[in-house]
């Protein structure tokens, strides 16, 4: 047997038990992703799962639960499709950047309001919830009253949660949840924030 | 002194802090960004980052190494971009979908060869070889190679490299490596690749 066929025989029987292992998975619903941890990556890989869902023809919400200071790229590029998406941004920046915690919670209930709205429509087939897991640590919304929207949500529809520290009980209600690990970053290296990379 | 106050005393200590570090990070040039582990995230981040980078008005180069079997959503999205961004499918599927390591050699090496001329080219500001590592780890590329190519590229130049198993050669190079960490997947509850979500 040449190093070619013994390869093809190899993958053939990887081939058949991925092939068992995808068989088996038949359930077909909405999922609850939660991406967290301290890495890069988390709010990125929402905003790549968004552009995945409007290629599919999904109709789309966007709440951003913390505005940085700057405008981001994201929102510039995915508000050129107002009819698919509906963009909101609601937070005001980080709290040490307001360092008014009565307003910070003020600006936060309000974007769980718009936020819950698209859990309660069936209209919305994907709905990215950016930074919310920062809202929920600080208590400035109640991650009981986050969990009970979400399992009343439609069946069909996709939640995204980003943040760091997503409290446990969203961790054990979502599907997939992914703890984005820093291994190093630019920044400790005197790198500045960059375009198109966390801007 | 209130809670209040207190509270905006201790935040505005933070943003001192903060401030202080974002002032020493003056570097500004392109960065290597590699996004590795076993997680959800990797590529999806990476077409986040190239959605940010359409936002800026970047011009975009995107080398997709490995294809599934699926028309993915992130393909359709992106196609719709023909002026501002060069979007490449090359792989033809995992090593145990195609069955043939000759062929996928061959794949990879094509698929190299459209990589190399885009980190040679100062006309692109962001380049996303997705799943290269995919290839650097089976060996079908070699790793010094594309090491050498990202040290020549033109200085200004963002890449972002995804997949399992990042080599450590490529990991020392980088700027910012996040570690994608599984700590659950859909998947591994019977749910099927989601339109949106994986797909």
């Amino acid at each position: 047997m040449t190093a070619d066929e013994r390869h093809r025989e190899r993958m053939q029987r990887k081939k058949a038990l991925v092939d068992r292992k995808i068989a088996r998975a038949t359930i077909e619903r909405g999922v609850l992703v939660v991406n967290t941890g301290n890495g890069k990556g988390k709010s990125s890989s929402g905003f790549g799962m968004l552009a995945r869902s409007l290629g599919h023809g999904f109709q789309c919400g966007v709440v951003q639960f913390i505005k940085g200071s700057f405008s981001t790229g994201e929102e510039a590029f995915f508000r050129r499709f107002p009819d698919e998406l509906d963009y909101h941004v609601m937070g005001e920046g980080y709290t040490w950047e307001t360092q008014d915690k009565s307003r910070d919670i003020a600006t936060a209930g309000k974007a769980w309001q718009v936020a819950a709205a698209m859990l309660a429509d069936a209209r919305y087939d994907f709905v990215l919830l950016d930074e919310l897991n920062i809202a929920l640590v600080k208590g400035y919304i109640d991650t009981a009253q986050v969990c009970e929207a979400l399992k009343a949500r439609p069946p069909q529809q996709h939640v995204v949660i980003t943040g760091r520290g997503a409290p446990d009980m969203l961790v054990n209600l979502a599907d997939t949840v992914t703890e984005m690990r820093v291994v190093k970053h630019a920044f400790q290296a005197g790198i500045k924030a960059q375009k198109g990379i966390e801007l």
